[in-house]
């Protein structure tokens, strides 16, 4: 069996000097606490702290990068412990995870096989690499350790060196969780973040009924524009008491619009009904980002700008298993005229702090950097999803870094609900920006004590600071 | 004059302990036997056996890489030996020479430069680089060779250890080549491809004409719908029973539909006339893609979608010169939307592989990998034509890899007419290849013995497995 | 206080072979003449040869790089000395330098740091990296030597070896100030460039006006498209015998036209109306493009082309403090159906010459090479404002070489109204070029005497020859 051993010089450059460089940088901040401001950990396991279960459950049947890979192999997702809609028996456990195992290999060159690797190694202490063979040795391993005091939510959260974790819920959230988590003697930070997706896209699955819903939580007539965006203000001031510092904004494309309060209120008014034109919905979600950045200037939360996806592109895998299977394709994305309107109308703002993220690299250095080096409301997320990886992090720092510069960046967030994989990520993107920062020094672009202090930044400072923590 | 001599350890990655590890990988496949899925040779000449003929017809007239460098540079294509459409008379092969040995220096860094000089070097000997001062001992030196009966087609392809090449033809082509070969008592495997266009593309020059002798090859009503679809089929088998494992198509955009039966028929009369609206012919062509994934879930054959190249983009010369003078130009291609109605038909079939290719890098990270990396239909082809080059094959891995996978991808093909080229070509390939490897072992990204393992499926098992050979 | 030193090494690969090649390439150009073919620099200067002011005046608050930056961050443009239309106080000289100073780490790794560094060090011998606590000494030391004669700029010019520099200006300028240098005994050699924009794009601001001041200035009837076409003719053929060697058309996209005379005259006569219709206004330029190329296939001059900027995209921002205050943001650009009218009339012909620029780097390898590789009347220009930079021009090299070759690109142009930054940035691409020359030495794609031609070419030979100066 082949043995599994962490590099301590891993996803260093190979050059000597340069390597050398970056080894002395993240010295300095590897054991920085984790600043996580984005990610879709569940609040209930830090409330209820119960164990997570089996290996399976937690590390294979919910990782979409892991299921994706399998499955372009031709693997079912049955086969791997997912169950489809009608709820139909899926595999056992153990035998997902010895498919799994025999699958392993795929994941070479994958950022899945970095992250897998130090949770099989820093967490679970195991020391060969997973394959065939040992699929039941690590089977029991983890799940033996996961029935554990410590290997349950808190434990661990405490054992990462977390200093804050956002989760993301919708306005229709009750945040029970999150005020169990308030209520405990635990004192992890766990705060929430505002992703009014399902009550602002007129197209998402029973919209209309969430206006309703909305309407029941917060005593507001949700049907009128006014009321609607009262209930908005309501909710937003609700999370924000829970700890939210950030909105979230998850939509097609980057469109933003600034229509006069009685076009935005007819708008309103033809997006409820049973049939809704596509360029409206896509108008109001546009509408909906100015009004959202109109409120942050007066409640103070960082908003965030997720566009680019189109989710659910399987359209067959999507009816019978749901969302987040790894079907989700990034397509073409334009910022340069979509967020104009939003920054003719608060950009020169330097109170209001909009992050914005992208899955289509060509516009970090054509249209994101030059946006982000201008306008003093405007913020760059790092490199995401698919290319939260190491080359999708070498690509972002130098599309980005000489027109942004780094102060217009926000630091890493890692994006998961892959709770045992977060310091991995972190530490990958500790270990690159080293890496990048050390090659800025061994070129003679940067001093090596200005590569220290940015150092301390990319890992922890930019982050408290963006998004207010 | 200056030397030439091909560096054992070029086009490794400079950097000493990376070089190291991917001379070690190289050694191992150096030597693989040359799989070539995808090209455009001329079976001609393997029926035939004859001579090439001289320097300049073989090396430089049907060079449409080495034209377009030398036409760039205000140098006239009759001067080069090429003849206009007239066949009005082109400079002497001697004398065309001698114009490209004095601008040989315009392929520096260059992959033309890479291959030519491979061919000079290890084909014929030559040890001094090319250039105006020794045109004439090059221009004999291969011109002689050429005459001898171990530089014929045959003695070629067996000294340069391919195991088995793939041309390319249309439904309407006898294959007479292919049966002759076959009929040979020469064990060279050389086989055909099936490129349909003539008979899909209703802008195809002829496309009337064409689908006339398709009935009369095949005996079927070529004009209503059902007539033609079953010639295809014929000609598939036809093209399978000699040798053809795969279908390839050319199309200026990914655009695929999924029309019912009764739309696709009303379709298929009005591409039959005699002007052709635009839409519907890129209609027709979108559609008769899902027909041809349909058919290859019953024959087998792999299928090919090559799109994104705007032909002939110079109309004067194409008009007096005709095809392939290297004037044709990529241009930015979509394949999310493009593809999803051939995937939503048929993208979750295992036994289905689509292979898709582009000369829109753009499209590498954002689009093409996250759907190879998700539909078990669909695979990766290799850096192309423009990007079959150091830089390009370097991209390509940098970007694809962390989303596709390795698996996903299909290793390399050569996609040339260029014949002498094609050990230098996959020569180049494998290098590059072993390069990436060895940065990811040196990055502590992958173990040694892994990569080991990768080489040689890029090689050699990847493109022998995609191709089903 | 930290030090301020320009090692000698900065900018080369950190790899120590790679590394000791391009030390020597650059050794043999980093003292060849300046060719500045393209930049905004202000021919009064030269003409009148008075003190540059003060460091504030001369270094802040002209530079849109340095502005954006520090804009971004929330620093209002007044507090760094910029007047804004109403021309109400701004801040004094020192206060705004104080604040630069103080935000100076904020141009860590971009290419501003390294040009600022440069001119502090190289230009003012200053050997303290600037920063809030040497501001003063900064303000004083730069204000003081620039009362000295041997820093007025045509000793500037002299020292810094420029041979020749090109400005900019457009038909409606009686170049008095070139006029006074050719009549002055300094022998510096300063020349004009034809960029017609105000004249020729219909949404320019006062574009009907500027058609009645040229016919004043030339006495043709510039409402008749004959005589407009006229005027150009005489305008050009007066700033030819200025010295101006090239035109330079900064359109927001590549498109060109090639309407009948008829057609055009007609379109003519529609743009001098009050309201222009967008799509007449993008046809004119773009039929204006091919109508200048036929220009100078007549006089011989260079054109160039340099679209893709959202010129003002910060509404509020250009109302108040006008244009060049970063704000301009690059779009995605299309070239090769834009360029095809264009091409199609005249791009066979090898004795007009037209270099391309880009802000969308996604065009490099997919359109821009393809078509400088082809084409005999296209040249591709250098990686252009903000990709004139380390990473920039590295990409830009491995994008375009392989497919365009050396040979159909046109060496480095500054681009730039930072007199003294001037050398900064030609020996920053001689670095950078140097260093992607010795990648190649390296890896065996070159040969060691190749490079040290190509270092010559891309530092010198290329600029004076491809601008025919």
């Amino acid at each position: 069996m082949a043995s599994l051993s962490l590099h301590p010089d891993r996803l260093f450059p190979a050059d000597t000097a340069v390597r050398s460089i970056a080894r002395g940088l993240y010295q300095s901040v590897r054991d920085l606490p984790i600043i996580s401001p984005h990610g879709h950990t569940d609040p209930a396991w830090f409330a209820r702290n119960e164990s997570f279960g089996n290996a399976t459950e937690l590390l294979l049947v919910p990782d979409h990068y892991v299921l994706r890979m399998l499955y372009s192999q031709g693997i079912p997702l049955p086969a791997l412990g997912v169950p489809d809609a009608t709820g139909s028996a899926a595999a056992d456990p153990r035998e997902a995870w010895r498919l799994f195992a025999d699958n392993y290999h795929l994941f070479r060159g994958t950022p899945s096989r970095i992250w897998l690797d130090w949770v099989f190694s820093e967490v679970f202490d195991l020391d060969v690499l997973l394959s065939g063979d040992n699929a039941d040795l690590y089977f029991d391993r983890i799940t033996d350790a996961l029935q554990r005091e410590d290997f349950r939510p808190r434990a661990l959260f405490d054992r990462f060196g977390i200093e804050v974790i956002a989760t993301t819920e919708n306005p229709l959230d009750t945040l029970e969780h999150h005020q169990a988590i308030r209520d405990s003697d635990w004192s992890g930070r766990v705060i929430t973040a505002y992703r009014p997706d399902p009550v602002i896209d007129p197209e998402f699955e029973g919209f209309r009924g969430n206006l309703d819903r909305l309407a029941d939580l917060t005593g507001e007539d949700c049907l009128s524009w006014q009321g609607y965006l009262a209930a908005h203000r309501q909710r937003r001031d609700f999370f924000r008491r829970m700890g939210a510092t950030s909105t979230d904004h998850g939509h097609p494309t980057a469109a933003t619009a600034d229509l006069s309060p009685f076009k935005a209120e007819a708008l309103f008014r033809r997006v409820q009904a049973e049939t809704v034109d596509p360029a409206d919905a896509e108008l109001f979600r546009a509408q909906m980002l100015t009004e959202m950045a109109t409120m942050s200037l007066d409640d103070g939360l960082v908003m965030q700008i997720h566009p680019g996806s189109f989710r659910n592109h399987n359209t067959a895998l999507f009816q019978r298993f749901g969302r987040d299977k790894g079907a989700d394709i990034p397509v073409r994305t334009e910022y340069v005229r979509a967020l104009q309107p939003l920054l003719a109308r608060h950009g020169n703002d330097p109170r209001l702090s909009v992050i914005v993220f992208t899955l289509d690299e060509s516009t970090y250095a054509r249209e994101l950097a030059p946006l982000a080096g201008h306008y003093p409301a405007l913020k760059l997320g790092p490199a995401w999803w698919f290319h939260d990886s190491p080359e999708g992090m070498r690509r972002y720092r130098r599309m980005v870094t000489e027109t942004a510069g780094f102060y217009n960046t926000v630091g890493f967030n890692d994006d998961t609900r892959a709770f045992l994989s977060i310091p991995a990520r972190h530490d990958l993107a500790r270990r690159i920006d080293c890496g990048f920062l050390a090659e800025l020094v061994a070129e003679h672009r940067l001093e090596e004590w200005e590569a220290a202090e940015l150092a301390q930044d990319l890992a922890y400072n930019f982050a408290k600071a963006a998004y207010r923590l």
